[in-house]
């Protein structure tokens, strides 16, 4: 099967300015970027007629799919009660359909809003793979452990067997909660697993301010030497999720060489968690994606929001309009992703690079002057989800023009509904 | 010509929880709002299945239109490099052949995105009004005053005079631009033509931190007494666009009875103003309306948006998730804007009110559990412009299923492009 992607504004993080181009698709690859005139003879063509552009899929870098389940439930609570009284005693009673089918709805979700790739920590997890395989969508899945349980470990592990075979698609990590769930013990355990069977972590990290005096008053530690003592900052890779009070001068107090941040602007807004400081982080520490969170905490599955939110959130915080650049959250939004989740050869439009795209139509008034020079400022801040007109992973449209070709949208919606009837009851 | 929209969920902002309803529209009017089985028989019937929500149409309260042929130029540049090199040095050389397309590709923008008001701030505002009406949009508008100038006021006072006969959909407001734009005197006198002719006052105010020392040094008046001073507290009605750095204890210096504030939360974002203390000042005083500012400095023309982020900016900076809550800010974009502008029997979904209200559509993944009781969180959190299946002002489609009924779409797009082409030259 060939593909050409003819007549497209080719967009990626790496590219100072668009270009027009073509793009040859093979075997899932991005297999040659030709001049925008011409046109080798394929099996599909989609004409762009310069009126398209093309940017690299979004990675959903710290998500908790199947929570779209529990959406809307004690909006504008305190914390406290939102988590006892509504998200706590419902998640204890999500069984593996609910989780199911509350991922299948995330993904037709995440799907139209360009995502080709997510991070999730949840449990049931071999039932989460499955529903991001039959929508086509990478995944890098973690089983979340919350408390001690040596079984639970287990299933993590047991988690990275199965899709060993899969590593095109799955990319297992190890799920240790967060410092709170967890004793420093038990973590310790977790990330010599992760290092003896060479996976990476996947964690909630300063989510909130007073993780920094608990920290200290339990282990007596910094951030910085807690990510050290329990082996994290030494994980073959680690991705921490939140991260709002992180402070940037401790990034120079441990080696975060291996390590991602996971920024969740939106997540931290609504739960009044706190806003990071992405401008000083960044400084530092070239190595942060974004992430959505659940759609209990947000409530919308959107990099492309997260990425518009993340740069107003810093110039309006620093009161600097030149703080975090719209090519640097195209960057975490995409190729920091990318990495961070362990997909290489994902994240940027090259030669040899995998076809996980975004096809996005600029012929609406929005979008009037946008050109070459100017594109990534178009799509970063007057652009948005609504925009896409469709989604490909490896090759594959997994949306297109409103529909889901290999999946049936209806039973999805219908299951979905039921499944977020049966909890609540 | 009669209309039913029926089986609908309604939601406005005083409403506690949406309601399934039909509503008859006649002569641009709610003339009934009927049980959701009743269907009488009407010359045009849209159904919704309860699968689609009636909200009112959002307010834009306050933006520049025009400026959308600016669009993306100097992104991420220091305040005074923008200003200097690309916006000032352009807005010279608008005509008002620049400004009528600018503004009617403004509103294809805007009304794809469910706005049914707008209060704009600009010059050649004849041509702006005109493309407002030929839109089928309300507004109100103002000639923007920078610079001392008798005949600015002049022309400012001639549009009131121009458009008198049509106050239903214009209210003509006066438009001083700045308190670092205009002399005290010459602001006063404004002020004083505003209540001899009984108009309202459109004013930027604290846009930046340094406006407040600004006073200080130059008048020797606090913000709340440079307001009493000049005259705009007194004003028949005053719209404050900014106010960033408007302290809430101000509120109890001075009569805000007859004022409104426009918060602009993604433009003060984004050009680096700072964070306005939304939850503070809500507190004091609920007259608070929503404005995108010019495309510019936002750059989306999109009310649904300001919205989500007024809610979310005041969650992460209190650090407090109860902080203004999902119907607040639905108040806000409706509701309080259209009080402001000055457009009564709008912004509520009332009989008897006019048939200003977005249609949209809730059959679709990221809807799935909405119902009566939650309709608000799901859409200023979950939702989204996208959503919208069409606008109606005063009973009439401005946008339907992403076609504009009234409006030749492409002529204004290849306009519009002409223009920016010929301003860039």
């Amino acid at each position: 099967m060939t593909l050409l992607l003819k007549n497209m504004l080719l967009c990626d993080a790496l590219r100072e300015r668009g270009e027009y181009a073509s793009l040859l698709i093979e075997e899932g690859v991005i297999s040659a970027i030709l001049p925008a005139g011409e046109a080798p003879p394929c099996e599909e063509v989609v004409d762009g007629r310069g009126k398209m552009a093309l940017i690299p899929g979004f990675v959903n870098a710290h998500t908790h799919a199947a929570m779209v389940l529990l959406r809307g439930l004690g909006e504008d609570s305190p914390l406290k009660v939102w988590l006892e009284t509504k998200i706590w005693p419902l998640e204890a009673r999500l069984t593996r359909e609910h989780i199911y089918w509350g991922t299948k709805q995330a993904l037709l979700e995440m799907a139209a809003r360009g995502v080709t790739a997510f991070a999730d920590m949840y449990f049931e997890m071999d039932a989460v793979v499955e529903a991001a395989l039959e929508t086509g969508v990478r995944i890098a899945p973690c089983r979340g452990i919350v408390g001690d349980g040596p079984e639970k470990l287990a299933e993590g592990l047991a988690l990275a067997d199965t899709w060993r075979g899969h590593k095109d698609f799955v990319s297992v990590q190890l799920g240790p909660h967060a410092p709170y769930t967890l004793s420093l013990p038990f973590l310790k355990e977790i990330c010599a697993a992760a290092k003896d069977r060479n996976l990476g972590v996947h964690f909630h990290f300063l989510e909130t301010q007073d993780e920094i005096e608990y920290l200290r008053k339990n282990f007596g530690l910094s951030p910085a030497e807690y990510l050290e003592e329990s082996g994290i900052a030494s994980a073959p890779s680690a991705l921490l999720a939140h991260c709002v009070w992180l402070d940037p001068a401790t990034l120079d107090e441990a080696d975060f060489s291996r390590t991602a941040l996971v920024h969740n602007p939106n997540s931290n807004c609504k739960l009044g968690s706190g806003i990071m400081d992405l401008s000083g982080i960044s400084a530092k520490m070239p190595r942060i994606a974004l992430g959505t969170d659940g759609a209990a905490s947000n409530n919308r599955l959107d990099i492309w929001g997260e990425m518009r939110s993340a740069a107003l959130l810093a110039k309006g915080t620093r009161r600097d309009p030149t703080a975090v650049p719209a090519r640097d959250v195209l960057r975490m939004a995409t190729l920091e992703g990318a990495k961070a989740l362990g997909f290489p050869r994902t994240g940027l439009i090259r030669e040899g690079w995998a076809a996980d795209l975004v096809l996005v139509d600029l012929d609406s008034p929005s979008y009037v002057g946008v050109d070459e020079g100017n594109v990534h400022g178009y799509l970063v801040y007057a652009g948005g989800a609504e925009d896409i007109a469709g989604t490909m992973v490896a090759g594959r449209w997994i949306y297109r023009e409103g529909g889901y070709p290999h999946a049936d949208r209806e039973e999805i919606l219908a299951k979905a509904k039921e499944m977020r009837k049966n909890l609540l009851q």
